[in-house]
């Protein structure tokens, strides 16, 4: 059998350096290259010792022929790698924020710079499988979502789609560290965001727009979005508690909010395999290293809310997994090839 | 000058051991008796090697005349210590829920046992020095809020006391692993809660009823309450994130809601030294170790929410160092004696 | 192709969950039963939600046919499993300590309980692969190292097969809380151990015979061990480091010391494929989830001294990956079979 | 009662802001200047917002009169900020490694530096106030300790002092991550150093010479030291496990050698309020936040070594309180002044 060849753009980041850890093992591909810019040259376990059994040098550019390239590069910077591949014929999944939003006022606005190839944005497909699986499989370009939309997202589709809330919807997330890149800041040094917990970007985050987008495209009756992450020190994994008032159409209909929603969820996700709907709140522990998703819906008796929450792990199933859940969709291998792997507990 | 002479009823529970760590370093007062059950005739310093400078024997009852108490005993069981002590005439400042809930009903319901001294809870004190100083000062018995609360609240009151809200409340809190006591569990459990965030009660937590007593007090306006916690890799610290709809009266008047409502804050707390109010969103450790709580305040245009966030230590500020600010306002000592400590950084 | 059929015996502990992590996944085996006393007839994902995709009822007993059993249970009872399964003719790979220590005298005397079957002690076989491969392939009974033996004798067996090493050996370990195991203890307590290291069993661990034993195995020159194990704050994962006298002979012979171990490390472990020797001191997290373990040796000149650091995730490479991998080799699959998974990084 | 003025060059490293955060509480002191290079004009609080309660402005320099000094710049401009203050007649505390070594040559060959101003070497005072307390009381110029040797020196002085080791010493020690410093670094990135532990500075740490010096000083049968420190997931703590042959002369004249050490530590710190000598394994939780150190003194039978285990806190005991310590000797306070604070637990 051939193996695909495929190349990882930038693999010294925390999503670059996971899908090289990711795709060394899947059985359905060769990594043929992989790029990074300040340690080019480098051997990869000599930046990352963690891959000391499946080492590799890393190059300048991309410079062996290939099917299929992630690209792990900074926004812009992505997209204008990306363009020539495209061009190409290449099978190109990025995992920047660059063809996320449909909207190219709204990536200009809330990015602050121009977008390098706006013409790719209608062709582009958002990566979440589980919401745009047939698109995915006859994308050329596809988008992978944001860790925190992909956690939100998968907590919130199955009752959008139903029309089950209405007005505005809270999304309180907490996040491991990792998501915050490799990049050195003073709230990612260890000894000041150890042993505490915080909000960041309260007047607003960019994966604000993207959650709202998909949001709108499946439900015309949200209205507006308060999307607020929390830095927590831990290193991998995102929950995300969903606040959403219940629909006077979906309550009528309901005798048993609870039981309903458990059903409506079961049934949505049925087809699946990454997401599994659960009876007692999640921790992301319970999905820490893999490429599940669990998802736990209720129903607030006082408030008339549905309060749903969701973990997954923001470098895996936020980032590098799903990205190659993508490639295996657009490639037509099995949805879970090379992902098979089991969360890692405790 | 003759130091108060105090007391702890059951000194081997993370808010009792505070108390002891807080008290031998107060300038005022003097612990005679210390009490625990199981540890009864052991040094306290063999319990917890950090008294170690410190110690004293651990006595199996109140066995000294004492002109303070503070029962960290377990709630009935609080409530059952306490009765005789307040009949004798003693300041008695309960760390325990028994004396919190103003409604016989609502505490035998949300703690399924009958309450031990009902004919007390008119008389108790909820204390939240911040909302109740003046009856705090001539209290005999004061109920010591609950650490969930203190944190909501202190984010909550200003604005509810302006009528600044209205409608149904959400709060999502965060805290560290000690909120859930020294009791063994598998949620505590290192390996398990390490490297993991979940969240729990999330059919209701009995802290719900207590925020929400204390918030109609202060409004009208408020109709219910989501409160959902969440545990955290952290020993120490509650973050609190509010989500409240602005009412309609207070945003008509207000033509810049941010700086209206920094103003607020800052005038509400004014005379409270132990609340600050910050100007970026706060850290759970920028207030680690201390009887400090920050408090950020903002306004989110797109939902026209009141988005207000809190950060204190659950174990000083949300129990033992919040029940020594009592003490102090119950003898007349300066309300900051014995709690000067700045927070530890980093 | 017909998988061989295995049950693990008493699955709820860490390194028995972790057996069905990784066996659920093996694909050359069936995980046919798995057993849990106080759990059975519990779905496996109520009592472990990690394990939601790959869910199977626990029974009380081994209750279906199987060719290999796991045992997983404490030790005495653990042995006393295993004795009827070995006389029925399986394969059994027992992750207790009651067939690694050879001599009965030093069993009984370090658990303080008569051992249950002495008579198999010659027979079991050390299962530490790269020091006893070709015997664990002929094994029936293997006993699965120790966390702390594993590690240590990782790092030191190059150095003592080759006479380099004289006089007592201090091994310095520091631990991840897993290690102690699921068993609640205030010392495992997340707010008691977070932020916190200790050394513990200052008077003699139970892993130092064993190590002793394979140290003399190798070495005549060893005379004693003083093995000091401490607890980190962190899930998973054992570093060692080693100090031992360079012998005289080896030292004689040397002009570049630090080059020569290296070499003489690298073509120790030339055919194993899972010992990493590498040129920079190793982090536990660069063999997280993994059954890789990193030794780094390295000559003090100012004492003489060889110090040789290990590091391996407890869980895996000491403990369920090694027993798989002994599992591996005692039928003869590839000995990387179901353990070819990446260290999971950051 | 006239405050005695102080002045803390370079504020804004986690030893200047500890120092900071006790000062500003000291009862005997005002502090009169903090001064930071690239925070010079801004609030303090704004930098560190733990502070809030006690804020003032950020001086560019020392800018106003004061009696004291603490430098805690950086090793060489340290030297080069006191040596002008010095001959001013002003007490200075270098927290630096400047004047910590007596040989300049050792010095230099460390830090790779000319040393700015060798003629202080002589007078200035090793700031260990166990070991020099009555230098200290009439220093103008004291060496605060490194926070490793401060561990270690406590550990060994007694048993060093009595003559009871000889041959070399191993000193592996486990410090949190603000030993590292506030710089920003890839090993100090929460996502790297989070649920991991290693070594570093195989090949020789600094504070190697500076520990070595001391021991020297207080036997003469300490040939060599092999020092290795290690990173361990946590803020603040330093445990240091120090293994050390015991002398033939001492071992021959002890029937307990157990109880021996023990009584013999406890007489040497008899008058040390810092020192606390305990009977069971410390952890570094058991001084979090305070000036207090823990030590452990043992004997392994097997071996003949003394095992003696230290915990403190690294930024106090080993910065910060250390300093505070050192300055109440020169100033005739009382030793434990404004240090008082009982470790926070848990």
């Amino acid at each position: 059998m051939t193996r695909t060849r495929v190349g990882i753009i930038n693999v010294t980041g925390y999503i670059g350096v996971d899908l090289a850890r990711i795709l060394f093992r899947h059985p359905q591909v060769e990594v043929a290259c992989v790029t990074g810019r300040s340690a080019a040259g480098s051997r990869l376990a000599g930046v990352f010792p963690h891959l000391n059994a499946a080492d590799m040098v890393i190059s300048p550019e991309l410079d062996v022929p290939v099917d299929v390239v992630f690209s792990a590069m900074p926004h812009k910077a992505s997209a204008e790698a990306c363009e020539p591949l495209v061009a190409e014929g290449l099978r190109v999944i990025d995992v920047s924020a660059d063809f996320r939003l449909k909207s190219r006022d709204e990536y200009e606005s809330w990015y602050g710079v121009q977008h390098p190839c706006p013409h790719l944005l209608a062709s582009a497909v958002y990566g979440l499988p589980e919401i745009h699986r047939n698109d995915i499989r006859n994308a050329r370009l596809v988008a992978n979502p944001g860790c925190y939309p992909t956690g939100a997202l998968l907590a919130l589709a199955p009752a959008l789609a139903a029309g089950a809330v209405e007005g505005d919807i809270i999304i309180d997330s907490k996040s491991g560290v990792s998501g915050a890149g490799r990049s050195l800041t003073l709230n990612t040094h260890f000894a000041e965001c150890n042993e505490s917990v915080s909000a960041y970007a309260v007047e607003g985050h960019r994966h604000m727009p993207e959650i709202r987008q998909e949001c709108r495209l499946l439900s015309d009756k949200v209205t507006e979005l308060l999307f607020l992450p929390h830095l927590i020190p831990m290193s991998r994994g995102i929950l995300s508690s969903c606040y959403a008032k219940a629909s006077a159409s979906w309550l009528g209909g309901c005798s048993r909010p609870r039981a309903a929603l458990l059903d409506m969820y079961r049934e949505f996700y049925k087809d699946s395999p990454f997401v599994r709907v659960v009876d007692l709140p999640p921790a992301t522990k319970h999905v820490w290293g893999s490429n599940y998703c669990h998802v736990y819906p209720t129903f607030d008796e006082r408030t008339g809310r549905l309060l749903v929450i969701s973990a997954i792990d923001n470098l895996v199933r936020g980032g590098a997994g799903e990205a190659v859940q993508n490639m295996n969709l657009m490639l037509g291998f099995d949805e879970t090839c090379g992902l098979e792997a089991l969360p890692v507990f405790p």
